[in-house]
């Protein structure tokens, strides 16, 4: 089928947060006017875009961040999807039910209709990322959206880490990853280890590209909250893994970036690699860990 | 259990071939003795170590170069391992039973006996690299073996492409786990286009360290075998993905480095994948695609 557009151009939006939802939600709405002026097709936001990272600590008070896939949020950015023609990736806080709350990502297609969601299934829980409080993890599995531009796939932050998670969104169809995401270092952690953080972040990434043959587009917020530096450098990477751009990693920034979706057709005819899956052997996968002792 | 060592010497072997297959294997056993020299104490060699890579056509004469595991080149193998206390990684030609030949790699433990055998399960066959007509794929699983000094795994060339492979390999206890390997580019492909795929062989074999917590060693031949010119470019990686060391592209290279396995359980309690890992969504990873249209 012959549906969506060869060349795409990618929107970042990498961008702070305050604790005034309002006011990201207003300077994201700029940012995405800034992007589609640019001739974005389609729009990644951070992780819970229009929030401050609340999950440096476990208070009840957060869940009152939270709303509904029907709430004013999705309406506001349904009606700029339709205005400016493109396709939003964003990703929010989720009031699923009483009591039930998700790390959820909707993608909104050009015309403002909802294609659908992928709520985060990989939940982390470390010092200072204590999301297992807030997020119950997402029951609905790897999806792609055919979107007007390109079939799309969305993960979100700690789902980055899981070779499985990208395998399984590129085998239901999508050319193009979106991973919205919140990490950061540290504010008093020494630049070595910064850098081995974040070249660990992106090279893991960088692998579902070439795994796959697809293009994956990482969208990291920037900022300092409570003890977290978030570190930026949001990126592009081609299905050869090769970074074809990365934002700062201490400032704002919108870029547009336009990416060629024929290279997954280029790529895994010459690299065939989902030829020779040994899908016979990869029942164990589905194990915790294999004990031999 | 406190079985091996903390601290473990990883020797690289890195040669070119010739068509005398004695001539491969004298000089390979003066490269172990080198590398035992140096102090190393598990030694792999590169893919098909004692014979050219004859995949770049399909030819019924090659079918010779196979020897069974009770040959003569193991038993070799195995008494050198035993004399200088070392693990050797032995890729070599198999022939199993009449008609039945794998890709395989020994694992001979520091006494001289053999662990066990490995099988390349993922067989390539693209221009240059008609292995589908040698290799019948392995059917034994991913594995670990506990050598004196560690627990191992390995997996042959183009398994490195598959996360798959790299996860159930850890999943069964391996923390180092080696590549043995035979990729070059075509003599007459330009700069670029080698750089890239180099980047992405090595990124996506780094990945496989970050995913899993573990070291990575990946062994390469040199050369120019017909029209393939192999790119050596040997390195290991510690768990961050960070590479310690890298071999030359275009000449032999025998290389010892200590590596410190006890990183393996300080990245996975910092960054727990195995911990959050969603096995109840994996299913899927045994389909071949996921049809929507």
């Amino acid at each position: 089928m012959n549906v969506g557009l060869e060349n795409i151009k990618i929107g970042i939006v990498q961008t702070f947060c305050t604790a005034d939802k309002e006011d990201n939600l207003t300077r994201t709405l700029n940012h995405i006017r800034t992007a589609a002026s640019e001739g974005a097709n389609i729009i990644c936001l951070q992780e819970l875009f229009n929030t401050l990272y609340f999950c440096h600590q476990e208070d009840y008070k957060f869940f009152d961040l939270a709303e509904p896939l029907t709430g004013n949020i999705i309406q506001i950015l349904s009606t700029i999807c339709k205005e400016l023609s493109v396709v939003l990736v964003v990703p929010f806080f989720e009031k699923r039910a009483t009591g039930v709350f998700h790390n959820t990502a909707a993608v909104i297609d050009a015309d403002g209709s909802i294609l659908g969601i992928y709520r985060k299934q990989h939940i982390p829980d470390d010092p200072g990322y204590y999301e297992k409080f807030y997020f119950t993890p997402g029951d609905g599995g790897y999806k792609s959206f055919q979107t007007k531009y390109g079939k799309i796939g969305v993960l979100i932050c700690w789902d980055q880490w899981y070779p499985e998670a990208a395998r399984l969104t590129a085998m239901n169809g999508a050319e193009i990853v979106f991973f919205p995401t919140a990490i950061g270092w540290p504010v008093d952690q020494d630049d070595k280890l910064n850098r081995k953080e974040f070249e660990a972040w992106q090279t893991i990434q960088r692998s579902h590209a070439i795994a796959n043959g697809i293009h994956v587009v990482s969208v990291n917020r920037v900022g300092t909250e409570e003890n977290n530096l978030f570190w930026g450098g949001s990126f592009v990477s081609d299905p050869f893994g090769e970074i074809l751009y990365q934002a700062p990693h201490n400032k704002e920034d919108i870029h547009v970036i336009e990416i060629d979706t024929r290279l997954t057709e280029h790529f895994r005819q010459r690299w065939p690699f989902f030829r020779d899956r040994r899908i016979d052997t990869y029942q164990p996968i589905t194990e915790r860990f294999i004990d031999k002792d």
